[in-house]
């Protein structure tokens, strides 16, 4: 039964049917006059969705490209940034920027713990000849299912006066990243997340001091030259041939969101966070990330005594259900179960309902059958 | 009636109804054994599309996008390259080249004109030491509607050692490109053209001799890094999150493809030119590029006492086909119409059709109603 298929991975996240089917229209000419509206209006939701005055740019690429893309526009061969890392992703960056010739100085946190912003502080104020350009952090870390103190860091950098560069793909649309109220200079985000829209469009936003620091920026670049985007928006425009049907998509799941409203969206995320750590705990699965530090987006679980690929594939062959694996050294370690985007009550109760049958499977100790659903269904209804 | 809308540009390019639905399926993780077998399954259509035994690479971007990949994938910083330019893509391969600080011999031909091979001929000869690292060639410059001679500046740039790079954007699909038969070393190509699959996707393939320059290559790059891309691939994986739903339009647009056969392909595009081409000569208006260098995907025109911009406006308004204006300094000069992917005997007829009671409605001299289309008729039934 290939349809009852259900995805419960941090990305591509589930996609409503509405939104889906928004791509299955007729195409339309990108430099047409229903082009430019279309794209008028989802730049819109875009400001709307980033709490920012300014324009988000749009990009046919995935979050990675809008990320580089963010880099390379505002610093310059041989800039001096500080990169957060505790997780693939934050690894990412570091290895982005070594490759376009900056000088990275990594702070580094165990995979599964949340980066210290006291640590970025100390490096910041240390740097009294401001020679540290921008910061680096990746504020919801999918690979570890770890939320970082976004805010925090952002306050250090913003009192250095370093630009603030944030990977927010899997914190967008999940929890609360007032773009402007924070300072973060640089933000970027893919369609396959929070958006609930299918993957191939990635978005950043540059503020202010961002297009400055572009003005001098000399990291050679063309496609991700985001002053032309920057001047098509203005016209609500795309240099090149944006991917029309995903625009569709877009403004589909925009005016969702934007129907259900901000505070909701963070509120519903909120809830399925912590009514998928109860259940995960009342099954006695050891949580990857502790409460405090852990992502709206993704929970990883450590399991112990049976095998995480073991709980992936029974929930995959037995009940149509995706679970995402470990990711570099946590292959086979933990599994992910993603609550971003278009996820509700039933489907946390659904995944739960099938993991617990998965651990009977799998004869798995220690856990009372029911008790991840009866915790979950407390934490929906607290 | 917004659903009437009939595209004749050339791209995106009308997609059929198949390949449209298939977009909207539920997703799939891109990390799955079902996206594998998916990627496998276009990976082997893409290789039959190009005529060649070199792995197809596919990038979320836009044929730009892909291009640029190309280029910075193979070459180094400073290496000499011949750019043939006469339109807008030629133009903007020179502006690629410049920005990742090439040093650009430009062999430039008037808008509208072909490439002179003998041109590439003699730069060519005339490099005694072999300081030119790569010949880029726009196939099918979309701008003009011209096709430049490939085969022939192929022929010379592998007589004398050279890289042949090729924007095959709007000729892939349409006319013959047979990539290892020619010894083309890097082909771009993007989804919204030939393929008949909505914009989004970016083809690259390399030669093993652009996979050699690839070892030495030191543009700094990261997303369009191919050499993870060429990994990934082996196992019909990508290194990013890649278009899901775009991939599934693919498979079932090649699926078409393939039962439609490549040779049938190329000559019902060539038939769709010719017929195009008499329409316009039996309707008085000027043809923007001669026949012997026609594209297949597009046809510019540059009437003489009616606006370009009317013919467009009308065709929108009244008819509800979309027509492409000139670009640049042709901008209001021309309209183009395409012909390439899903387009029929039918669509042009209908397109002919309109365009006759265009010319009508905007008191056109100079034709006799009736006119283009039996032209067009004769020349489809020939």
């Amino acid at each position: 039964m290939d349809d009852k298929f259900m995805l419960m991975i941090p990305g591509p996240t589930p996609v409503p049917e509405s939104v889906l089917l928004a791509q299955a229209q007729h195409l339309i000419g990108h430099r047409s006059g229903e082009f430019s509206q279309l794209m008028g209006t989802v730049a819109d939701g875009l400001k709307w969705l980033h709490q920012t005055q300014n324009e988000v740019l749009m990009l046919t690429a995935s979050g990675t490209g809008a990320m580089e893309a963010g880099i390379i526009n505002v610093l310059s061969v041989g800039d001096r940034v500080l990169v957060g890392s505790n997780g693939k992703f934050g690894d990412r960056w570091v290895k982005v920027c070594q490759a376009f010739g900056l000088t990275v100085d990594v702070i580094e946190t165990e995979w599964g713990k949340p980066l210290n912003p006291n640590e970025f502080q100390a490096a910041l104020t240390a740097d009294t000849d401001k020679t540290i350009k921008a910061v680096l952090v990746t504020h919801s870390e999918t690979s570890t299912g770890v939320l970082n103190d976004l805010k925090a860091i952002a306050d250090h950098t913003c009192a250095h006066g370093a630009l603030m560069l944030v990977d927010a793909v899997t914190s967008l649309g999940a929890c609360n990243v007032p773009v402007d109220e924070w300072g973060l200079d640089v933000v970027a985000s893919g369609s396959q997340k929070g958006y609930m829209v299918p993957p191939g469009l990635g978005f950043v936003t540059l503020s202010d001091r961002a297009w400055q620091a572009y003005e001098t920026a000399n990291i050679p670049k063309f496609y991700f030259d985001l002053g032309p985007y920057r001047k098509s928006a203005a016209k609500n425009m795309t240099p090149f041939t944006p991917p029309v049907s995903l625009f569709f998509a877009l403004q589909v799941a925009l005016k969702m969101m934007q129907e259900e409203g901000l505070e909701q969206i963070f509120t519903r995320h909120a809830k399925l966070q912590t009514a998928t750590r109860a259940a995960m705990r009342a099954l006695n699965l050891p949580l990857f990330a502790a409460d405090a530090a852990a992502s709206p987006a993704v929970t990883a679980v450590m399991p112990q005594g049976v095998a995480a690929e073991q709980i992936r594939q029974i929930m995959r062959q037995e009940y149509n259900i995706a679970l995402a694996g470990g990711q570099d050294h946590l292959k086979g370690q933990i599994f992910r179960l993603g609550h971003l985007g278009f996820v509700s009550d039933r489907d946390i109760l659904t995944a739960i309902a099938a993991l617990e049958a998965t651990l009977a499977k799998l004869g798995a100790n220690g856990f009372t059958p029911g008790a991840g659903l009866a915790a979950a269904q407390a934490a929906l209804s607290a």
